[in-house]
């Protein structure tokens, strides 16, 4: 048994895969529950307060989602974490859709764009960290910027999720550019094997 | 004066800047020009088809002004096409974010999605022959692939421009990572102040 905001939060995944964000309705999200649309609306007003909770729920497991990626070196954990956003979330196109939608919202309203600031400002802080941890330590050039990667990587993976959605862009052909980037322009240039075999380059600079 | 159509997909800019995609409505649109809404439906059967249309006419403007960026080198017309598309295409977050909206609906909408794919393909095409004229030239480095450029390119520029509608980020700070990768990541390594000294790497490798 699930306390009945989870519930509904798990609901409103559901729905937005198979509505959208626009055409989504309270009564869409109330059929994916064993409660009624009386019942939602005890818990949300509307529509929007009930989205910009579920964006809240969304962001606490993005959180948990980026905030240790596998591996040993900041390498690896790079590449785990670009593996997170586009190879494990391009499962779900429909989901990303609707989530497209939101952020064509953002400008019209400040509750969504407070939220989608926050997955944002996460993951580009993670890579920044990352990033800082590799220059630190050797693995990474020493004239790398940590905080022009991060906004770059930022970038880069927004673009790869609205190619996906708009072209049918293949997100696993985007992940492979930054993880061949982690490899390369990351690197420090005396690096064995710099520039041609990057194979082993994530245990190389463990 | 403009002929019919013209002035109504003039109008169709304007209207989509003040209303969104969502909202826009015929009658929105033959508010801006003189025709009555039953004037605007002889030529166009409901806002889907004038937004086609408005799409078509979009892209012919597009093609002109990505056809043929200022420059003499290849990196210097990579810079003007990096600008035409980020720099002078942010003066209108607006218009910008109608767009996202259109790009929100291209995975419930064939039309849309072709006419998406168009723009893709011509700003791929075009950076794929700059970076390959660079590389046949000598003045990009010989192991550059002009395909992962161009594709790396293209999810970066759409990356800019969402996170520009959807955080605010700004699209001149997404320009500035461009000019940097095409003086840095693109030129030979052997070239004089590579990797530092990068001002004049237009006129360097003009």
């Amino acid at each position: 048994m699930t306390d009945a905001p989870t519930e509904i939060l798990d609901a409103t995944h559901c729905a937005l895969r198979e509505h959208g964000y626009a055409e989504v309705t309270m009564r869409d999200i109330a059929d994916k529950t064993d409660l009624s649309k009386a019942a939602l609306h005890y818990h949300y007003d509307c529509k929007h307060d009930l989205l910009v909770a579920f964006l809240d729920h969304l962001y606490d497991r993005f959180e948990a989602r980026i905030g240790d990626p596998d591996g040993d070196s900041p390498a690896e954990r790079l590449h785990s974490l670009v593996d997170a956003l586009l190879t494990e979330g391009s499962e779900n196109p429909a989901f990303r859709t609707a989530l497209l939608e939101i952020k064509a919202q953002a400008p019209y309203d400040d509750a969504f764009r407070d939220r989608l600031r926050r997955f944002d400002n996460a993951f580009s802080s993670r890579v920044r960290t990352l990033v800082a941890d590799g220059v630190a330590r050797g693995t990474f050039r020493d004239d790398v910027d940590p905080d022009t990667v991060a906004s770059a990587l930022t970038t880069f993976v927004n673009g790869a999720q609205t190619r996906h959605v708009g072209v049918g862009h293949p997100p696993a052909q985007s992940a492979t550019t930054l993880h061949t980037y982690i490899d390369t322009a990351l690197r420090p240039r005396d690096e064995p094997g710099d520039g041609s075999d990057t194979d082993d380059a994530g245990s190389a600079s463990g």
